[in-house]
């Protein structure tokens, strides 16, 4: 079987890192939606990409994504922690930089550290093309992981120069099935409700309750049809194949105007 | 009284174009943050800040700072259409441009155009501050709204390149107090829910379903307290001073763990 495994690239980036605990032929991809190809056209086994971030929130390109364009499932989650660190060229101390590059997430997480320090912001397309971006100039300092630092010979001035501590952000291994029952897993779908039925999000998360199964997450997204008219994330305690989890799905297949259920994996 | 009201610039941005909707002395800031601390600080009476996109969703920076760092009121709301158009130098046609540069959201609102072209996107700060800087440069074109281009004396070179119709942003207007009730009102809230006691927001939403009393709206943000906590922005029908809408916020006062009232204000 095919043992590549793409990732959001370039190399030097978090999504890098998290693929590294994966075994595999590691290929970077330069969009989320391009790692979503490679694994729905065979190219790849597996595809990271980040879904959500402590700080910042959901990934709104990798939702929408996997709930409009492509049809993938959820293989296994990780979760990693975000150390923001500010990384120059050799030899380059604190008072030579004016200007710092990064990814607009990373520039968000370093707010506090960017504006007391009185450096201009620059938005670049990932952490590790703002590392490449630097080289040779001490007048410039890019936001990444070390990793970022490590591939292009840059050093770190400063480590952990993110505002908030808490800053971790959760990756999915996508594939074409989900993971086998391990007897600790989770659940994730995507849902959608009659917008002319007032109280359904409540009847919805009564089923939940009424089977005793906790949610671990909850989030809404603009359903791209007008103001108020969302598409629900949510996740859940148990396997697809379970018993309960199959009496929910089928009671919300009557309550939900969509619903796609993303798959079954082991809880990180 | 002060008549100033203060916006998210710089000029020629669609707040701007929302703003014009008030009467009053129209003065740009350059972050959302800074926009509240005007009214805070008394500079300004009010100040209006984009809060959700029907397409991107929650404007996160405007959310947080509600939440987290200013005490203000929702005075009013107000939606407006968001229209994309490419704004191009005089004389350039389609294909003397290479590069393209607007604000992250407008470049995200037109990727199938950026793509279709095979134009190089690159972030700005604005769409007003993206026009700008392609000034005198017939490669470079700019995304933004036509007050971008008029300010600028650019053109429009293609109207409407959104990806997708029913595009419209919510703005709010901010102010030390709320609006007089209308008979016509909404009520925004904050809350946070107990982590170790599930089944919390079933019990919430039950309390809005007693009442029978519509959401308008419900949005999940991370509390930037680790993954899985969250934040929920709710709006309602009905106005807090309302016998109705008093019993539920006494009811969710017992049943979160942080509430804040973000104010009651004419729908829009």
């Amino acid at each position: 079987m095919c043992n590549n495994i793409s990732f959001l690239g370039p190399k030097g980036t978090f999504t890098h890192e998290a693929a590294y605990i994966l075994e595999g032929n590691l290929i970077p991809y330069c969009t989320i939606p391009a790692v979503m190809e490679s694994v729905s056209n065979g190219e790849c086994q597996f595809g990271v990409v980040p879904i959500e971030n402590s700080i910042e929130g959901p990934v709104g390109l990798t939702l929408d994504s996997l709930a409009h364009k492509f049809d993938l499932k959820i293989f296994k989650e990780m979760v990693i922690p975000i150390n923001q660190n500010l990384i120059v060229n050799p030899k380059t101390v604190m008072n030579d930089i004016t200007d710092v590059y990064s990814h607009s997430q990373a520039i968000a997480q370093c707010q506090e550290f960017i504006r007391d320090n009185e450096i201009q912001p620059h938005y670049a397309v990932s952490t590790a093309s703002a590392a490449k971006s630097i080289l040779g100039d001490k007048t410039k300092a890019a936001i990444g992981n070390s990793k970022a630092a490590e591939i292009y010979g840059l050093e770190i001035l400063k480590p952990n120069i993110q505002d908030l501590d808490n800053n971790e952000t959760r990756f999915v291994v996508l594939s074409k099935n989900d993971h086998e029952p391990t007897g600790r897993d989770k659940t994730s779908i995507i849902f959608s409700i009659y917008e002319d039925k007032p109280g359904m999000l409540y009847k919805i998360l009564g089923v939940f309750e009424k089977e005793s199964i906790n949610l671990t997450k909850i989030e809404s997204r603009p359903s791209k049809k007008g103001l108020g008219k969302y598409l629900f994330f949510v996740d859940f305690y148990g396997h697809r194949k379970d018993k309960t989890v199959q009496n929910i799905l089928n009671e919300l297949d009557g309550l939900t105007y969509f619903l796609k259920v993303l798959g079954s994996y082991p809880e990180f």
